[in-house]
């Protein structure tokens, strides 16, 4: 299948579906509501939803059940763009631009852009127990609350963006900088297809499968954020590649290298492949997207 | 009924309940944990989760009934905590003290302050969709969980801090007031009191005359709520009573005085126990905690 054609296809149902499920800025609380679209609308890859969607259609690819893994898919993008508005404010990494364009608390002052994130937060949850995923299964519901609250929580990510303050500007190992990436990132990405597996009520074997195809290609993911971090430097600054490792920051490379970092990414995508065996075609996007998570360039 | 004793007992039983519920200080993630742990535990009323273990009971007394609805007024505890968390933080009310004791960012710093409120409001929905919560039918839980998210999002809570925010130093009307309060405050101790029908499975009348129990005393706890920061300044500071009104937000005292305030929070108590004609002595808890609310002294 070509990927970038599916990616944009997909990208664009799944805003669609965020353009209509968030709330409409209007009445007492439009500014913040703003606040909020502004960061969910400003561009993002897409990725957690898309993961959702396809791990529902890997199990079961009927339009309706595509359609009601879509709510689903829609609250983790809010989980993921809250997440992103908190970790850049001032008191956490501190940035200006995301996606190259300003940040909430840049745009919005830092009170609006804690509120925003709070309000995405809540929203998702909000999505998942409203009218608009009515068409699952509410003891499925349950389980789907239960998989992305704990992947969110204080044991997944923001327990992992905890870890990662802790250990700003100290040197850890290999140990740390797994727990902090597995929690940080893995978890809600291996959330997102497992969320979806539910949706399509996939049996144990399915689950487990893709619960390891998630944690492979979480790990994936983050190690090729970090060989990207590097190779946007040398684009950019002109500095020969590895030399602008943050200091303050341990990552893949620092740690490995850059070829050996990019040989752990393809390997942990061959494992992600692997563990999609008992699949047939219908899960041939869940292993482009495997594909695509090594071999992207941003 | 003795409503010190009551609530005495309510609270060390609420408290007893959210120790056992509440994550462990172990592990990665200790220093995290650590700092949601420090808020929860640093004193406060516990008027949301007894408000809605108080409707649980006013519908049905069994005990097993007021166990169940447990893990859903823990829930409401960690959403208030990480409400006040946030509150607090220099990009908001910037306040260092709470309860008297330093405020959550203060001990931590802002970064884990923000991240202790993000675990605390997250965990909450973990508590609502894990196997502690597993005795509540799932339909039930489903609707709790819209219930708690509504009022707690951006429509509600969220919504009306950002408000309260916006509005600072602005000289606004009743309406405005108004507005800020029932979505800041008068939603969650609503969606308290509601949460706790729905676990004792009210019919529609309950639900409906609960529904207007928990407004109105919304009402009342806010007013009160100011009347008591212009009592407290008085004693402390020995200003006359009403001179230290802060310029910079308006409350029922600086819109209709003292007197008028007073009679106007005894007013929403009288109809809030009017809204409870139709329980029987079941909800005597509900009613104690009505007066107390307007009658507290802090």
């Amino acid at each position: 299948m070509e990927i970038k054609t599916y990616l944009d296809e997909q990208r664009q149902r799944v805003e669609k579906h965020l353009a209509d499920l968030m709330l409409e800025p209007v009445g007492a609380f439009s500014r913040h509501i703003e606040s909020m679209r502004y960061s969910l609308f400003v561009g993002g890859k897409r990725i957690r939803p898309i993961l959702c969607l396809a791990a529902a259609t890997a199990v079961d690819d009927d339009e309706k059940t595509y359609q009601r893994a879509m709510p689903v898919a829609c609250s983790l993008e809010c989980i993921h763009t809250y997440s992103l508005i908190h970790d850049d404010l001032p008191a956490m990494d501190d940035d200006d631009l995301r996606r190259g364009k300003p940040t909430n608390h840049t745009v919005f002052g830092e009170a609006a852009a804690i509120l925003a994130g709070d309000g995405l937060l809540t929203f998702a949850f909000d999505l998942l127990s409203s009218q608009v995923s009515a068409g699952i299964n509410d003891s499925v519901r349950i389980r789907i609350i239960q998989t992305i609250a704990r992947a969110a929580g204080s044991l997944g990510m923001v327990g992992g963006q905890s870890l990662d303050m802790l250990f700003a500007g100290e040197q850890v190992g290999y140990e740390e900088l797994r727990s902090i990436h597995r929690s940080k990132t893995g978890a809600l990405i291996t959330a997102s297809v497992l969320s979806g597996a539910l949706v399509a009520r996939a049996d144990e074997a399915q689950e487990e499968a893709l619960q390891a195809y998630g944690d492979h290609i979480g790990l994936a993911f983050q190690i090729v954020d970090d060989l990207l971090d590097v190779e946007a430097t040398t684009e950019q600054l002109g500095k020969p590649a590895g030399s602008d490792i943050k200091s303050d920051k341990v990552t893949y490379p620092s740690l490995f290298g850059m070829e050996t970092s990019r040989t752990m990414a393809r390997e942990a995508v061959q494992e992600a492949l692997a563990a999609l065996v008992l699949f047939d075609r219908k899960a041939d996007p869940l292993r482009a997207l495997a594909n695509y998570i090594v071999e992207r360039k941003k």
